[in-house]
C-alpha cells in the first residue's frame, strides 16, 4: 500500500466514526501515513489531517530540511522560534470540526495545549481511526517484518557461540545492540539481558555489574526497527547443562508456546491464543507464575494492537502479526520465556522466526 | 538534594499553586522525584502525588521487579494485564482532589482516559510545578553535568585524530554512539553528524549512504545520558583545510557563542543571552541563517527549561544550566553550530565543555 493508499483508507474510516480531524505527532500514526517520523522534542511536530480538505505537516523550521517532500499528500508549514505552534495547528482545523482522534503518543503539553485552544472539540485516541488499518499487514509489510525476523534469527543462532560467563548482562547487552544494528537494523529497541534470578523479573533491565556465572540461565530479549518495521524475540541460554528442573519446567514454557501459536488461526479470539498458551501452562501447576499477556501486534511500533490477552475478543485476520510469547517467572530463582512473531494467514499461522527454540549450552 | 528534599519542594510548590496531586508518567520528572523511569510502553506506569497525604506509584505487575523500592517516599502498587490502571490511579485521588498537574511527556491516550474518568479535576502541565525546582541544579547535579560534559569533551579531542572522508554519516554516528557508551554513558540521546550541505539542516539524519569527501566541513553535535544526566556538545570538523569563507563565517561564529556565554550571568534574562549571540551574527549580516533559538536548558533531561530564546524573560540564577549554541546555516552550501554547556554561578558563567573550539582539520 502506498502513503496514499494508507491515507484513503484512514479517511474512509474518520467518515465511518464521524472523526472530523486527525491531528498526530510523535509516535507511529505519523510515519505509517507520512514516511516522517517527529523527533520527540519540546517542539511540536503535528500532522493535520482533516477527513475532507488538505492535509498540513506543522514542523519546527529548522527541522524542515528532514522532511521528505510528498506534495501530492501534504504541505510543509514551518514555524519560527517565536511561533505557537499549537495556534498554527488550530488555524488548519476547519471552524466545524468538532471531534478530533489525536495521536496516541501525543505530549500530554500539547494535549492540554490543544483542548484550551479549541473548547469546541472533544478529543479522542487517533489509534482508533489508525489501529484498524495499521493492524492488517500487506504482503511488503509481512516480507519487512519477516526480514527484520529473520535479522534478530541469525543473531540468535550465531550467540549460541558466544561466551556468557564472566561477562555483565550489559556488557551481553551491548553484544545485541551492535550485532541488531550491524545486522542492518536502523535502531535497537530493547535488549533484555536477564541472569539467574534477574530472568525472573520479565522487563530486567541489564545491569553493569551483575556477572554471569556458570550453571545460571541467561533470557535474551532483544528487537529493533528495520526498514521502518519491528523485530521481537526471546531465546533462553544456560552457562552450562541446566539443571532438571529448569529442563523440566523450560518444556513445558515450549509446549505452551507451541499451543499459542497453533492457536492463532483466523477467525480465532486473540483472548483465545492467550488462553491456549496459559492452559498448558496452568496444567502443568505454574499458571500463577506466568504473569503476563501472551503477546502483542508488532509492525511500525514494538507493541501495538492486536493484544493476545484475556478480554480481548478481537477475531484474527490474515495480515495480523504479533508475539507469542509465554513465560514462567519463579521470584528470586529464575525465570524464562520464549518468543516468536507469528503472521495469522489464510494457511494458518505462520512463524517468521525461525531460530532453535532449545534452550542453548553456552560457555 | 535527596530524593525526599525534591518531593518537598514539589510539595511546596503545589501548594504555592494551588496543586492537589501530581500524575507523573513517562519523561523526566518521575525519575527526579524518585529514581524510577517509566518504561515508554502502552502498560501505565504512574505515580501519584497528592500535595498531602500518601504517594503511591502504579505499575505493571511484570515491571514492578524493576522498582528500587523507597517504602518512606511511596508504596508500590502493581496492577495486572486485565486490571484497568486508569481506575487505580483514579481510586488514589482524594475525593476533594480538583486540580491536577499532569506529567507532560504523558502520552495522550491516558490523558484522555483519565479526563473521562476524572471530570470533576481540571488538568495542567505537572512541569508548572516540577519545572523550576528542577531547573536550578545543586552541586551535586553540576558535577553530574560536569563529569558528563568532560566525558564528550574526550571524545571531542579523540574525533579530531579520526578519519572522516571515505565514511558514510552514519558510520561516524556509530563511532560517536559507541564511544558515548565507552566513556561511561549509559545512553545516547543524539549523534547528529552532517556533511557538507547536509550541516545546513540543524537536526540532519545521518545518512547510511552519505559519503563524506575530502574539502568537506562535517558538523558532529551529540550527547547522552550519564549517571542520569546529559551531555550535549557541538563541533565541527573539516576534511582538510577549510576554504577563507568557511573559516571566515566560523570567526563570527566564534565570537556569537564567546558572547553568548559571556552574557549568561545571573540576574541576566534568559532572551538576552540569545540576543547577545545573535546581534554578533546579525551585524556581520549573516541574520537570515541563524533559524533557531541560543540554547536550552539541560539536565535530567537533554532539553529542558530554561530556554535561551527570545521572548523569555526568565533571569538566571546560580545552578541554571543550559547550551549556548549558535549555528549559521546555508542552505544547499554548509552549515555550522557551535555548542557548549554553560552554569551560570555567582562568580559568572562557567563552560562546563572544555574541548578545543576552534574547526578541527581531519584526513
Amino acid at each position: 500500500m502506498t502513503y496514499a493508499d494508507r491515507m484513503q483508507r484512514v479517511r474512509s474510516r474518520m467518515s465511518d466514526l464521524d472523526v472530523d480531524a486527525l491531528l498526530l505527532s510523535v509516535g507511529p500514526d505519523l510515519p505509517y501515513l507520512t514516511g516522517y517520523e517527529a523527533m520527540p522534542l519540546e517542539r511540536l511536530t503535528m500532522l493535520v489531517l482533516p477527513r475532507d480538505g488538505d492535509t498540513r505537516l506543522v514542523v519546527p523550521r529548522l527541522e524542515a530540511p528532514r522532511v521528505d517532500p510528498k506534495p501530492d499528500l501534504f504541505e510543509v508549514v514551518t514555524w519560527e522560534e517565536t511561533d505557537d505552534p499549537v495556534a498554527i495547528v488550530a488555524r488548519f482545523l476547519s471552524d466545524s470540526a468538532r471531534r478530533v482522534g489525536i495521536g496516541d503518543h501525543t505530549w500530554a503539553r500539547f494535549v492540554l495545549d490543544l483542548q484550551a485552544r479549541l473548547p469546541q472539540c472533544t478529543f479522542s485516541r487517533a489509534s482508533a481511526v489508525v489501529g484498524p488499518v495499521r493492524m492488517v499487514k500487506d504482503a511488503e509489510e509481512i516480507d519487512a517484518l519477516k526480514r527484520a525476523a529473520r535479522a534478530v534469527d541469525a543473531i540468535a543462532v550465531e550467540m549460541r557461540g558466544v561466551r556468557f560467563s564472566g561477562r555483565t548482562e550489559l556488557d551481553v547487552h551491548r553484544e545485541l545492540v551492535d550485532r541488531m544494528i550491524g545486522a542492518g537494523h536502523e535502531r535497537s529497541n530493547f535488549a533484555i539481558v536477564a541472569a539467574g534470578p534477574n530472568a525472573a523479573s520479565p522487563h530486567h533491565e541489564p545491569s553493569p555489574t551483575r556477572t554471569i556465572t556458570g550453571g545460571e540461565i541467561v533470557l535474551c530479549d532483544f528487537g529493533g526497527t528495520m526498514d521502518g518495521y519491528c523485530s521481537d524475540i526471546t531465546r533462553m541460554f544456560h552457562v552450562g547443562e541446566p539443571a532438571k528442573e529448569i529442563a523440566d519446567v523450560y518444556s513445558v514454557l515450549v509446549a505452551a508456546q507451541e499451543a499459542g501459536v497453533r492457536a492463532a488461526t483466523a477467525g480465532t479470539r486473540c483472548e483465545e491464543v492467550d488462553a491456549a498458551s496459559r492452559r498448558v501452562i496452568a496444567d502443568a501447576g505454574f499458571g500463577a507464575y506466568f504473569v503476563h499477556r501472551v503477546g502483542h501486534g508488532i509492525g511500525t511500533e514494538a507493541h501495538e494492537d492486536p493484544y493476545m490477552v484475556a478480554g480481548n475478543t478481537l477475531a484474527l485476520v490474515p495480515g495480523h502479526a504479533f508475539s507469542v510469547e509465554p513465560g514462567i517467572y519463579f521470584p528470586g530463582r529464575f525465570g524464562m520465556r520464549l518468543e516468536d512473531i507469528v503472521v495469522a494467514t489464510e494457511a494458518g499461522p505462520t512463524r517468521l522466526n525461525l531460530a532453535p527454540r532449545d534452550i542453548a549450552i553456552v560457555a
